[in-house]
């Protein structure tokens, strides 16, 4: 079938979904988690053979997406999520009726993430967040893991089939670039959920801006993650931090977007020590397979690109690469000055895998200049004790300004599923800081207010209705009320 | 000055005006307020010198323009704007503490609309929502009333100085499309306001996305506010809403984002008698002066392309027109099919100024067809008796998608400034529908969320620390409390 007639598909859809009533779209998630349950033994196995991921990451990342789903479903049992206001019509002064909500955009087409085959491809945050908004969904599947892709979508159609949602609400689509432009640039497609590269994200955003009717795209890009670790937290607990960060470093072969991958601290003898105990715990970890060939390929190329730049030396040796094509990876570690870093921009890029640079800087100015050339990040860490936080509060108040989300003493990697949590950040981390792929919030990118003037209780949505049959939060003449 | 060190400027007074406490920031909202009270007199007879705008409409807005300070230093004081979201840590399942709340991206850069002189203009909407934001502003005057603009920035730089804010939290800037320009690509910039043209907005868009970190720029553009004459409120109310919006479609000479430029009905005796009564209530009205040669040239010529165009009649005689370049204009009405208006794009085009467009469609049918090829509007109107919105529930519910907001039974011209307004709308409309300009959401386009993790309590902002010093609403563990 053609992406024309997919996308027309996901309109009429759209139509009749948009009117589904919150419960059911509720249910219609449990329904899909329990699906995706049915099937865990065979997705793992299959996702496994895919994505050389072991299956105890695998069944933790099919938990978390049935948590997803049922935290979603919560969500829009709840209600209160469409953030309704109301101000009521008045005398004195004279004022008008008007109510908003939010209100589903439309047919959302979203890319499944090679890194997660679960929790942020087919069934995963974008397309969950999308459906518990109202939009349908068109998911293009990730090549790297096609049959995974082809069995969750078997879930979710047979949770379509038994909560009576209507056809075409989620449909499933392979191919490769060519697909993906006609997916973003199809008049009927209003936004657009990516998790990847740099260079993939730029792509579909330069497509959505070609169009005539622009649309946005969350693309969920790269991120280095800077960490600082401060001079008295190192003094102290550099045996624990390092056993942190080696497990942080290397987690799932470094394939996550939250990798700690350049590692601040002051020159001398602390910082020498962390990274020796570092490389230490480094190298005890054994060496694992990436996700596919080509993000091997990338990870080795950019690694030794990485080497290659002067004034970076590797720490140890450099663990012995097998000739195989999807022969496991040894993690490695880099180091470098603070002047270097600042000379060279090569070395604010990311390496997608279990790498990670080492700086140490000549002071605190030296840092501060660091971390000030650093570009947007999806996160910021700060290793420190009490007395690092009141001796350097200008250092901490620059990375609470670098990131969406600003940790302190512990590793990036790990990223809770809750309202609180923003996984975004300033650009390139994202294409829009102001929104969020992981947590609740994430149904925001799918929604846009719609405000209704002068209408009679029948006709307004429940959820803007005097009597608040749905029993959700409301600022009503500027006072939250349930 | 250079543009780069105003720039410069914006974003060093923005690290210590983030830091303002929101008490502040409010009572230095009101006092530019009480500024621009002070020089009441003088800024009625310069705008009135520069804008042909007659004096009891720019006192009006003046009071506009102070109620919106009001109104975002009360949303600051009360302070639960900033979404602050609360998810504590716990034991099993293990979750780390987690908070998130808004803060201010940055220096905005403003544009002044030609059009509202003070309330979008120097200390209009953009600017004061920023400013409640946190966010330092640079405006851009607009060239038709510089002195007016100059004006009002001695009022703020007034409170700045009398409120003991940073020096340079408000900039002025003059110039043409080249300081635009500039402005937009400077580096220091985080976002954009404007109000104009879809040129103007498109143009600005285009800067945005050139840069090596985009940034948002938000627009609001052009709008024919469709009106949608029911068969039933015809018949039994011509006369009122012939009265009703010949005073909308003439209303500052037209020169209104939501001025009601599509006026849509079926054909038939009620929709002719409307027309009838419409064009002789309109030419009733005394012709206006435009605000500026610029835009009474632009007027005539869109208006002649308009009448020039096949099937489109004029209704009437043409007004005559004086030839001084500065000469009032009379508002014109023209009338088509809904078939011509269907064959012919150029009809779905805004004439900015006192114009509109009559469409009398065949049936039902049509008019959906209709409505389903306008572009994505400020407003969608519906003027109905009870008896209409229980016979045309589709139509109804296709206007409900069309724009941000949708108004039952009044013109759209009048936007409210409260809480719940939306004065947004899909493109062209606006760049970004999931933003209004107008109303208290106004501020969330100066901001993103930041999440905190694992921080004690008194290195968090007030907002977010666990007795809740400021006394806002916060989602905590997912429920509302204060």
């Amino acid at each position: 079938m053609s992406i024309d007639n997919i996308m027309q598909q996901a309109a009429l859809a759209f139509d009749r979904y948009k009117q589904v009533e919150p419960v059911q779209r509720a249910a219609f998630l449990e329904t899909i988690a329990g699906e995706i349950n049915v099937r865990r033994e065979q997705l793992v196995a299959t996702a496994g053979r895919e994505t050389n991921l072991p299956d105890a990451r695998l069944n933790g990342e099919i938990n978390r997406t049935t948590f997803q789903l049922q935290l979603f479903a919560q969500l829009i049992r709840e209600g209160s999520w469409v953030e309704a206001v109301i101000d009521r019509q008045r005398e004195t002064p004279a004022r008008a009726d008007i109510r908003r909500m939010l209100l589903p955009v439309g047919p959302v087409v979203v890319f499944g993430a090679s890194n997660f085959p679960f929790a942020f491809s087919t069934a995963g945050g974008d397309t969950v967040s999308a459906l518990a908004a109202g939009a349908t969904v068109v998911v293009k599947a990730h090549p790297a893991h096609g049959a995974t892709s082809l069995l969750m979508f078997e879930a979710i159609s047979t949770a379509i089939i038994k909560s009576d949602m209507p056809e075409h609400t989620v449909q499933h689509v392979t191919g490769g670039n060519e697909a993906g432009r006609e997916l973003v640039m199809h008049p009927s497609t209003t936004a657009v959920g990516f998790t990847g590269s740099l260079a993939g994200g730029k792509a579909l955003s330069a497509y959505a801006s070609q169009r005539e009717t622009p649309i946005p795209v969350f693309a969920e890009m790269g991120s280095v993650n800077p960490v600082v670790f401060y001079p008295e937290a190192l003094e102290t607990r550099a045996t624990q931090l390092a056993e942190t960060f080696a497990a942080s470093v290397t987690l799932g072969a470094g394939q996550f977007c939250t990798n700690p991958g350049l590692l601040l601290g002051l020159e001398g003898e602390a910082f020498n020590r962390f990274q020796t105990l570092l490389h230490a715990a480094i190298e005890k970890t054994a060496p694992q397979k990436m996700l596919h060939t080509g993000i091997r390929h990338a990870f080795l190329q950019g690694r030794d690109g990485m080497l290659a730049q002067q004034e970076v030396t590797l720490i140890g040796a450099l663990p012995e690469t097998a000739t195989a094509e999807d022969a496991p990876v040894a993690p490695s570690l880099a180091a470098t000055t603070g002047s270097a870093f600042l000379a060279n921009p090569h070395l604010r890029e990311e390496v997608f895998g279990p790498y990670a640079l080492l700086v140490a800087c000549r002071d605190k100015t030296e840092l501060l200049q660091v971390l000030k050339t650093v570009k947007g990040q999806l996160t910021s860490s700060i290793m420190a004790t009490d007395t690092d936080l009141s001796n350097w509060p200008d250092v901490i108040a620059l990375q609470t300004t670098l990131a969406g989300r600003v940790i302190l003493n512990a590793a990036p990697t790990g990223v809770e599923v809750c309202a609180a949590m923003v996984h975004g950040g300033p650009f390139p981390a994202t294409t829009d800081a102001r929104y969020t792929s992981v947590g609740t919030a994430a149904i925001r990118r799918w929604v846009r207010p719609v405000c209704f003037q002068g209408f009679p209780d029948q006709l307004l949505p429940d959820e803007l209705k005097n009597n608040n049959p749905r029993g959700i939060w409301r600022l009503t003449d500027n006072e939250f009320t349930r």
